[in-house]
């Protein structure tokens, strides 16, 4: 579930060449929407792998394959660059999200009714992934730059706070929570801070083998109470 | 529980007047050992709340009140300073959870058993207390920048690993968890995962509010688990 797979999956379906609106394109506006795309992934590329102190505009103008001049035109200073990409991070988050969840729905699985036997590992294994890759790297890394980023800190603030609430919204109905019981809520809220902190304790170290224990125990735990009379 | 509070109490356990060792110490060496504490408690906080780019030996040295030349003898490279704050940030850590577990234990507290009806709750709400404060800002800061500052890496990774064993091995002491029935070795690890989460999410907004009513549930999921016969 990496950053490229997730931007060319929604860049196809933003800009396929058959459908009638896309040849009604300038050229021109097309290449210099590539450039911006390009831009941005480089951006979240960058930052997942160097941090903020060595992600500069020309670093990622180069790593895009670029002309600084190009990336100046597209993003005036830094912080333009890199809020467009937090955003960018967001999107990518979305559409990731939006696909496991069609996936999930997908050919073959149609038995597997929300809250069936299977789902819920399933889907508790593939939220957690989302936490693991690069997009949560690159995002990490604006979190803790908007920590004391002025500039950035506002922006970041509203961006997550919104993330936030589309991924619950979206692992609310991926697991077939009901919500008017309660507790179940905040059930939910805690297993997305778990796979918060699981991405964490994976920042510096391979921390596969643990975290595939903790999840499937936690998966079971969290079929328990969702399955729960309450 | 804030570093300064915690440090005072490990220093006065370490440096008491009283002590017939301390009677026989060096008053040279007494000044430069304040000094050292100072810095690493400067570095600490300038980590916590100004993150690394603008945390030098220079902002560090003027926080503490120490001139550039003591804090350059005390600690010759940034990366000196950094790499020992990590460690200062790993023992205010085992001493801020280690004086939780004596307090839990304390004077009128007697009768709640591990496992305890209340006992459960009030240990996970100061377990996640200690995520939340400017120790885990300053240690979120020196995890990312140890992602990709080689120098960092390995050292600040085998210090997490070591605070990371401890505090889990702190967390079922005072939970009174049974490693041995299956299962419960990972939930309590899922549940110190999830207080990293809530931690991180806490870095750009004041989100007690949500985080108590998270806490609460999973206090009581945690309760349910580890009183289940497996």
């Amino acid at each position: 579930m990496g950053g490229g797979a997730a931007g060319r999956r929604h860049g196809a379906r933003r800009g396929g060449a058959m459908t009638p609106r896309a040849a009604l394109r300038d050229p021109k506006q097309d290449r210099s929407r590539a450039t911006r795309q390009r831009l941005l992934e480089a951006a979240v590329a960058c930052l997942a792998e160097h941090g903020w102190a060595r992600s500069t505009v020309a670093v990622v103008a180069e790593r895009a394959g670029v002309s600084r001049g190009a990336a100046q035109h597209h993003f005036p200073t830094r912080e333009d660059l890199f809020t467009a990409a937090v955003q960018h991070v967001a999107e990518e988050r979305s559409a990731a999200l939006r696909a496991l969840l069609s996936h999930e729905r997908g050919e073959g699985r149609e038995q597997r009714e929300p809250g069936g036997p299977g789902r819920v590992a399933e889907v508790v294994e593939a939220l957690v992934e989302l936490y693991t890759g690069p997009l949560f790297r690159a995002a990490l890394q604006l979190w803790v730059v908007a920590s004391y980023e002025e500039q950035l800190g506002a922006r970041v603030a509203a961006l997550e706070a919104r993330i936030g609430r589309e991924t619950h919204r979206m692992a609310v109905e991926a697991l077939g929570a009901d919500e008017s019981v309660p507790g179940v809520r905040e059930s939910v809220q805690g297993f997305l801070d778990m796979a918060r902190g699981l991405g964490l304790a994976n920042l510096l170290t391979d921390d596969r083998a643990r975290r595939d224990r903790v999840v499937a125990q936690w998966a079971r735990i969290l079929d328990d109470v969702l399955r729960a009379p309450s």
